[in-house]
């Protein structure tokens, strides 16, 4: 017999989950014991639970399993929930150990208690209460394999304090769960959808996500749309986008309800592959919500029937002349310079764990002809995402070079993580995309037809009083910093950053945001 | 007719609420822009929501009365939530304004889409959900209401877009509701009591928590022992407790459930003042949750009755001989000499927020002796509420000097709090007592009887692979800071902190900690 957290930890590994992203306490302290006989297991300390949680969603979406989070009752949970709200949107599988007080002692409201089980509803996943210590190794194999199932999904197992330091049996392991997969919904079938492609051509708009945005789906939709004129779009914030040469550069569906309803008009049908149908992510005065043009039909296309319907449609992808390495620009730095300078010097096979935001608008154009790279994007509008998720992809994937671009006032949410990216020496090169603004909302301000006028509301907008000192706050969680106020700087602090291994930030001072 | 967000922020002026901590998104834009035209509320900009909440939290416990909050939908609350459960174990009064999408834009399951009544009902508070915009203004009144009754407890107000931007009327101001008052319960009354303790004595332990840990409720429990012989203790972790010179040094109930079974031992009779019968923070193998001695038998006193009891009882005052200024100790800095240090040079009227955990060890000792003061502990257990309630605190009293006591590893939980100080140049004098690890959980990790023996699982508790640099990291919020690596240089920079308006960080560099 074991101790039921050794059953814990060695269920997890049955299964195949064997990275833990971690910031346990009282209650998972025989979790954490639990570790020193199990050294396949890899124990990832972050200094706040959304570290973790946002961790755990982008190694699922690089690795395409599971990791566990290890999180300290319920207010530990809390903490983590705002990442599992992206990872949701994600389809992440996640897995999440929740520490509970011992079950005689949930009852006498000590102050930890609060209702765990809500939290794990709250983030549209299962939730998994073992009956009893002889329970838990069930327990285990069933939170992994409702995570993991498609399309994936948050998956959260509560340890009482006394099932974890109790004896419980292990029972043998079954079969390894499969990889998650997206559901395949009701829909047209290839036959159905060749005829329909011939038949309505530009009239017909492919909207991939989930899955169809990786390169095969890409390659295969942009088939499509050059065999029938078919318009291809990706949804907004896809959880794993696959660019750069060699990949048709598919527009994103834009984030602003305007720009989404012109991409969209005139279309008679809306095939969904591996996405759902499109509304605006706010509502605003006077504008539509649903972004389905009146009176278009909406279907669903397996996934897995985009090559093949491709095959069937017979379009060639379009033979591009492959751009020469872009000029490196020059002079003080602004949105559009700095885009050109990642570009040009984007490595092959990288990772971008993108939460650039309103400086980020000239990225997409500039790098899709950086070499083959994947975008992983903020799924959920929790922001708070983007460095915990480098942490994760980093963690899933040792071999390949992860950017965060990450804009300033997202970054204070989880700042921490730069912390876990030291201890664990990840290579993982921030930029920090510095407007001092919540610029986005500077712009939503104006967006939903407010009246503001004033200085008062502005200044909650504002970033710039104090300025936040990136460089200095990396230095003190031990990542190695610089300052970029030009572009031949950030040319070179980035080059230098992604030469050298282990985790490098430049905070790359753009002007200060104002809107018009 | 006013826009709904104006309707809502004038009737929380009229109701006396008047400062909002904020952190909003695109949903709560109206509201920002209402702001301009409301020149008596006063917005205060935190960078991440559990600085927001735990600031609203500080803030009443000082005030006596709420703050709102601006919270950005689901995810944005959710951020807030570990200070609100803080705040709802403290029953300080908040008043949660959290935007939603529009009406009819809810059902479309938009990105940010998400269970925000359940995020209400999980800090166990009220939810109110406004039928209408023409219902804003009451629903309004009835959160201010329902924070605000006895006991105190968490509001929130669920305000959609369409709402904020459409017009509303404003109803005539009622009457400002009260401050809130512990709710009396049922029990003892004066000649009850009277008579229990003259049988009783030394076996009657009277518990204070509430609002019977003010000087008055201290003062008369303190006549009430020297009467009777009476035992008493103050609860584990008081929303605010009175201290120092002319307050007598009422002991706390220990965290630790040993300490605790001690203070207790041989009472026949628990008398809750203000109080929950008291539970162990953690459940341990084979140790007691439920505090009570067995036998004993547990009734209430209503805080109102404390003093009339002790002139009943007829119990004086010790009349203690002043201690006169403590000398300053020298040498490398340790936990013992850093509580020297603070106790010798606190300022008169201070306020302290107190998250040192485990390096606070002497602390209480120490300060009994120094100007009075109020200490606000972590009443819920969600680490990470020192700096926000020191926010709070500052903004509720802005002519008390505020000293964070703030332990490494919860600082990096909302260090950006420290922005805010900066931002607000808010009078706060931050130690950091940074001792590099999870002090408290290497004590754990061997109190909850496991078997670890291992490098893995220590290093889980370890926050010294790499150091956090916190002087750097105020530097990069705005907040000038120092370090302090001697109990002189301490002193020296203490001093400074104190003498010069405006926020600074000292980080106190105590020695490793390590078990044993």
């Amino acid at each position: 017999m074991n101790t039921g957290a050794e059953v814990v930890v060695n269920r997890l590994l049955g299964e195949g989950v064997d990275v833990c992203f971690a910031n346990p306490g009282t209650s998972e302290m025989h979790f954490v014991a639990a570790l020193d006989a199990a050294p396949a297991m890899r124990p990832v300390l972050c200094l706040f639970e959304g570290v973790a949680t946002g961790a755990a969603d982008g190694y699922a979406r690089i690795a395409g399993s599971p990791a566990a989070t290890l999180l300290h009752l319920g207010p530990g949970m809390a903490n983590g929930l705002a990442n599992l709200h992206n990872a949701r949107r994600a389809f992440s599988p996640v897995v999440n150990v929740v520490g509970d007080h011992a079950t005689y002692h949930q009852p006498l409201d000590a102050p930890l208690e609060s209702d765990i089980d809500a939290l794990g509803h709250w983030a549209h996943g299962s939730v998994h209460r073992p009956a009893s210590a002889a329970d838990l190794d069930a327990a285990v194999h069933s939170a992994v394999q409702s995570a993991s199932g498609a399309p994936g999904q948050v998956a959260t197992l509560i340890l009482p304090a006394d099932y974890s330091w109790g004896s419980a049996p292990q029972n043998p392991l079954s079969d390894k769960v499969s990889s998650p997969q997206p559901a395949p919904g009701p829909g047209l079938d290839i036959a159905d959808a060749a005829e329909l492609l011939r038949a309505q051509g530009e009239r017909v708009v492919l909207l991939l996500g989930g899955a169809a945005t990786g390169a095969d789906g890409l390659l295969a939709a942009e088939r499509i749309r050059s065999g029938t004129g078919a318009r291809v779009l990706v949804e907004t914030f896809p959880a794993r986008l696959t660019r750069g040469r060699g990949v048709p550069a598919i527009e994103r569906l834009g984030y602003l309800a305007e720009q989404a309803t012109q991409q969209l008009s005139g279309a008679t049908h809306l095939v969904l592959v591996g996405a759902k149908a499109p509304v605006s992510f706010f509502a605003y005065p006077g504008k539509p919500s649903v972004l389905v043009p009146d009176g278009a039909e909406v279907r669903t296309l397996a996934v897995d029937d985009l090559t093949g319907l491709a095959d069937e449609l017979g379009g060639a992808v379009p033979d591009e002349a492959q751009p020469g390495p872009a000029d490196l620009p020059t002079g003080p730095l602004n949105p559009q310079n700095l885009a050109q300078v990642i570009a040009a010097l984007l490595p092959e096979n990288a990772i971008i764990s993108d939460e650039a935001n309103t400086s980020g608008l000239f990225l997409p154009a500039a790098t899709a002809s950086s070499p083959r790279h994947d975008v992983l994007t903020l799924t959920g509008g929790a922001i708070g995402q983007g460095l915990p998720v480098a942490v994760g992809a980093a963690i899933a994937a040792p071999d390949r070079p992860v950017i965060a671009l990450q804009s300033d006032g997202s970054a204070a949410y989880t700042i921490s993580a730069l912390w876990t990216m030291a201890r664990e020496q990840l290579d993982v090169t921030v930029v920090i995309l510095n407007n001092h603004a919540y610029a986005i909302l500077q712009l939503e301000l104006l967006r939903v037809g407010t009246q503001a006028d004033g200085g008062r509301s502005r200044s909650l907008l504002d970033l710039s009083r104090p300025d936040i000192d990136f460089a200095s706050i990396a230095q003190g969680f031990g990542v190695p910093a610089t300052r970029a106020g030009t572009a031949e700087e950030l040319a070179e602090q980035f080059r230098a950053a992604l030469a050298e291994p282990g985790p490098h930030l430049i905070d790359a001072a753009l002007p200060t945001w104002s809107p018009g």
